[in-house]
């Protein structure tokens, strides 16, 4: 595919390196913001911009966050002695939909892959871990999807935490094994959550 | 879809107005961006405003360029003389990948569209009928999408043209009617290209 402007060339191969866009598809997108005014661009591309320069972790739970803690860990009312196990931030907002789970979070940023080259070290496993060891936890639940990668990180934190006094637990299989924890509707994942099993219970079945 | 960030937000709904990019993809793709290096980021914003910002169109057949005169028009072994009617750059690119058409091209920026909103003051009719009338012209090629809105576009022009000493043609329907220029393989355009058939021809059948 040969373009006819270096402009659009550059702006085509730098599109093109998001997943699941291919050039042409990219070459589509391109074309349609010279289509539009001035302002589409920019608006698209000061978002952007700010938003990867600007976003912030919470410091507490590592999720995504306008600020230093975020809105879950910050409120008062939720239950710090509860924790969820998450590979990202759209896992937490499947489950805060669900309107049933009032503990609290972690992320993990994903799930060991050796396929896909991700260690332990890449996740956050040493800082749940720790907490985990300052003796204020009494239950863990693991909410990762249920593929090999979601079992074998489950199973890598589970050793790592089994001799301690937590009750440790994954949600129940209402959603089907290998699917996505995010396409799950409501209704399935708040009754896989009120489920959960005991973890070693799961890691026998 | 409640997300915990407001510059996730913005990046997500700016990114969602992209066509065939729902919110939900929008928001894989922003998450990714935020996995990866500050650069990636930097990279695609800067590509895309630097795009949107200094792109030039042909002064002469509308299709992008990165100078004022495209490389195809500038092209003194081009014929002037044979004019090939495209709605993008995109079918510029399809009918120069054959390498069998010598003429140059003028690109319309889309079809007449009263679904869409679009009609004949939005695209660059007007530039065309006047180069026709200056008397140097010999054929005109319609190559638009044989579409309704193709249709129509070309009927429109022709209606303008026809009766100056101008060959009309379209290119031959080896294409499947209703199918996008661009997807075709280059032997099937090709050929289509060389078996153009008289405007009057097409419209009678
Ligand atoms: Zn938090
Ligand atoms: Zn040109």
């Amino acid at each position: 595919m040969e373009l006819p402007s270096k402009l659009v060339e550059n702006a085509v191969n730098e599109m093109a390196q998001l997943p699941g866009i291919g050039k042409r598809t990219a070459l589509r997108l391109v074309l349609h913001l010279l289509k539009q005014p001035l302002e589409q661009t920019e608006g698209l591309t000061n978002a952007l911009a700010t938003m990867r320069k600007d976003i912030q972790f919470c410091q507490t739970c590592h999720t995504i966050s306008d600020a230093e803690i975020c809105g879950i860990c910050a409120n008062p009312s939720r239950d710090k002695a509860i924790i969820c196990v998450v590979e990202d931030v759209r896992d937490v907002m499947a489950l805060e939909n669900t309107g049933m789970f009032k503990g609290v979070y972690h992320v993990l940023g994903g799930k060991i892959s050796p396929i896909e080259g991700i260690g332990p070290s890449q996740l956050k496993i040493t800082s749940l871990v720790e907490k985990a060891k300052l003796g204020v936890i009494t239950e863990i639940i693991f909410a990762l999807s249920s593929t090999m990668e979601g079992d074998t990180t489950n199973f890598y934190i589970y050793k790592q935490i089994k001799d301690l006094a937590i009750k440790t637990s994954t949600i129940a299989r209402g959603i089907a094994v290998g699917d996505e924890l995010e396409y799950a509707d409501e209704v399935t994942l708040g009754r896989s959550l009120l489920n959960r099993i005991p973890f070693e219970t799961s890691i026998r079945q």
